[in-house]
């Protein structure tokens, strides 16, 4: 089977959420066993991630820099998560699969996704990411041409839009490589957030694009069998803590749409995770995942995790 | 003919040197009219690239804010250049090459070359990198691993290791990309310095590897019909500075070799780029060029470069 695997933060940091350089390291390494596990089942596997604490720490060093070194855009930062986490997650590949007795090769490619520039995410930027600031700093980064609010009691933060995806623009080589057998680790962050402008073609714009809505849009654009979100729990939990909480096993499209108006799941965290299998499910047919690095095979073969599927 | 094509620090900043974002995006533009044109004309390119005033940028970020955020390494610095880098090229050429009628399309591939942890380069590290610091801002870097020595009259200055490339590890996936079509960039930078350590496997080292010198190896490991060495000068120069000063056109590698050890290129600049020319027209028996962006297709059809061949 085709598999698209998109890790969350818990496959990209130590426990705490450090994401000191060896902290990644482990966790990416600790990750990449299920990975390869899949891969040596017999899978074709693409890995998409998420970024979060990674680009925090890029935007820290940018802000810290700034009087002294030009901050990079957002989408620069972007760009570099996905090559270091590539890095890590091809060099314990490059372990663990021959220890498997598989030569399966992996690859990591520098992907951009496509959002429009008028998605009404750019009219209001509302995303808070990065730390809390003193108004003095913000200035300096507004004079940068960065979008900054200030939160009663708490200080500066910085907001950036988080548009819909559109397109994964560099979805063709990912075909190409998947084909040849290679494990392929893309769209790291969500994709490079890109616009399509008149004059100057593609250029990336500052933004934050959901990574569980970009997996959802790879996923149908590279046709796979099965869309997998990996996060730190074995399935989606209704009424969670509740006396009533419960997981959820198999569940169709509609009643899973049903739980999340009824506000089940956490915004920010579960729901977009809900939102992506949903729609994978919707569009194509074939079933979307919630579950555990731990419980993926299992998953995968339909014997745990949150599985939604039009036709349970 | 399938070209490598190595671009250096001419293609990645402003005539000042810049790497303001807009500054890179400009000059790396301007740089991919030229492949534009080779694709257009049926060559199929792999890019490579510098990244030097990229990585001086992400060092001296890393430094400043390294009381507040954990540094991360020279290598997973470089990394984080390949994407930005590729990223730009890929919006170039998405523009560039339908303007010109063509389909083609690119791909950025995250690339390590693996370098060996014996190699003497490692025991006395000599490369100067990063900029003049003092000796407390020294000792704060110092404290996270990194050698700093004492330059009279000036401070503190980065020395990292500069060793030979092995092995460009992530050579299959480029070449299963060629294969299929696209213009493939890859090992910018040189590629990640990566060792072979017998319990993790692969993993990063804090190195800095030529450029040239990798390019000369990933286009032997390709096996390309041409290597382009892009700079900013129309050909190398013997007798430079001086009233004989001539340009070298066809040139055998013995020959090349003697005038380099005469001492008509400079070290760190047109030295390596002799020497990877040299070193692939040794070893295959094919052309390696030396010249100017603006130069490429002549030089390609053999009208215009520093062309090394051992049949001129």
């Amino acid at each position: 089977m085709r598999l698209l695997i998109a890790l969350g933060g818990n496959a990209m940091t130590a426990a705490d959420g450090s994401a000191r350089p060896a902290d990644q390291r482990a966790a990416i390494t600790a990750a990449m066993e299920a990975v390869a596990d899949l891969v040596v089942a017999g899978h074709r596997v693409v890995l998409t991630h998420g970024n979060g604490p990674q680009v925090g720490n890029l935007l820290l060093k940018n802000e810290l820099a700034a009087e002294v070194v030009p901050p990079v855009p957002l989408d620069w930062c972007g760009a570099q998560t996905q090559a270091t986490i590539g890095m890590l997650a091809m060099d314990a590949l490059d372990r663990l699969l021959p220890e498997r007795g598989s030569s399966t090769r992996s690859a990591t490619l520098v992907s951009r996704t496509l959002v429009d520039r008028d998605d009404p995410a750019f009219a209001t930027p509302t995303k808070p990411i990065g730390r809390y600031v003193t108004r003095a700093e913000a200035e300096l980064m507004m004079d940068h041409g960065q979008h900054w609010v200030e939160i009663k009691d708490r200080g500066w933060r910085r907001v950036v839009a988080s548009p819909e995806p559109r397109e994964c623009l560099d979805v063709a080589g990912v075909t190409a490589l998947l084909d040849a057998g290679y494990v392929v680790v893309c769209s790291g962050g969500g994709g490079i957030p890109t616009v399509s402008d008149e004059q100057e073609g593609y250029i990336g714009v500052e933004a934050v694009i959901d990574k569980d809505l970009t997996a959802a849009l790879l996923a149908m654009q590279l046709d796979v069998d099965t869309l997998v979100i990996a996060t730190d729990v074995d399935s989606a939990v209704i009424g969670w803590g509740t006396p009533q909480a419960r997981p959820l096993g198999r569940v169709t499209p509609v009643e899973l749409r049903r739980l999340a108006t009824e506000g089940h799941f956490a915004a920010g965290s579960m729901a977009p995770k809900v939102e992506a299998v949903t729609r994978f499910a919707e569009r194509t047919g074939r079933p979307g995942v919630i579950t555990s690095l731990a419980r993926i095979e299992a998953a995968v073969a339909g014997d745990a995790g949150t599985r939604v599927l039009v036709d349970v």
